[in-house]
């Protein structure tokens, strides 16, 4: 196939190599959800997502390779936080959100969590990902600022995590029943913090 | 061997049961640190315990066991939170434990959160280990409301949970560099909040 601009030859998002990786990566995911980390393999990838093995060793070639893709994939949006006109409101809503990716113990968030204890590749992928949706919330407290509901200086970075921690700690790390009031709860004590002071 | 309670014949904690128990689990957590889960295993630690591999087996059974009882005899000990005199006090003093536990890539605590994502029996006795000391560190909200820096009617776990869960979340799932204010200032954080309202 030709790699010149031609009408057909050129390969654009959406063609047949984004249909091979969003194939693949599906496959990863519902594999891991399904079996756990010790179910991941080139083979069963290959054989879940129909694309041949060598293709799939080539492009990844293992399972870190592909945790990490699937964590690049997922970045790969124009994802923003929800713009509600308050802070609480953008709290609550950013929290609502992570509530409902770890709330189900079928969910693809704990299983990917989980198996960045396995893979140093997938580990690093997560926390970049991670990284960059925290960047990108910043602007719920630069959006504060600007109405006049925080000071200046607030620590944008410190602040979503304060709205966000329990949510992690309390579903995945102490494995605590799923109540949609700790998406609120956690979402509210943020704002109390912050704005105290 | 009687078991009647004669002189020499009674089990007694710190006895030959109680010093078998001690070498086979610091061999379970020192391999756990050194090798993670997949270097666990009951001739592992026979060996590395130099306890017999029946008396092992007999006993613990298996890995998920002998992680079950690293929890069990962590949490039979008569930890207390500081009493520091001020509720920010104690706070600082709590996060500085929790901070200290999980600040190197080699902390036993890290190793076993590892852990509990491999073992169903490992991840139920951390979060009952956990959920014990959470309702020890209670008697730091009853203090600060005995001596009225706190309403009547704050929800201890909430409270705590604010104060800890930015650590756990920054060292151990973000994994951001360690850095000691983080545990002064998840704290702070938490008693701005709670004596906001």
């Amino acid at each position: 196939m030709s790699e010149s601009a031609g009408t057909t030859g050129l390969r654009r998002p959406g063609g047949r190599t984004a249909r091979t990786r969003a194939r693949v990566l599906e496959a990863v995911t519902s594999l891991l959800v399904e079996t756990g980390f010790d179910g991941l393999g080139i083979d069963a990838v290959a054989e879940r997502s129909g694309v041949h093995r060598a293709t799939v060793y080539r492009r990844w070639r293992d399972v870190g390779g592909l945790l990490a893709d699937v964590f690049d994939a997922a970045a790969d949006d124009d994802w923003a936080p929800a713009d509600t006109g308050s802070l609480l409101g953008d709290l609550i809503a950013l929290n609502r959100e992570v509530f409902a990716s770890l709330r189900d113990a079928t969910s693809v968030t704990r299983a990917l969590i989980a198996a960045s204890f396995r893979s140093a590749p997938a580990a690093a992928a997560l926390r970049a990902f991670w990284r960059d949706r925290y960047r990108r919330c910043a602007v719920v407290v630069s959006r504060a600022q600007a109405r006049g509901e925080l000071p200046d200086g607030v620590d944008a970075h410190r602040v979503l995590v304060m709205a966000t921690a329990p949510l992690y700690h309390r579903l995945i790390l102490m494995g605590e029943p799923p109540d949609p009031v700790m998406a609120e709860d956690a979402a509210r004590d943020a704002v109390s913090a912050v704005t105290a002071g």
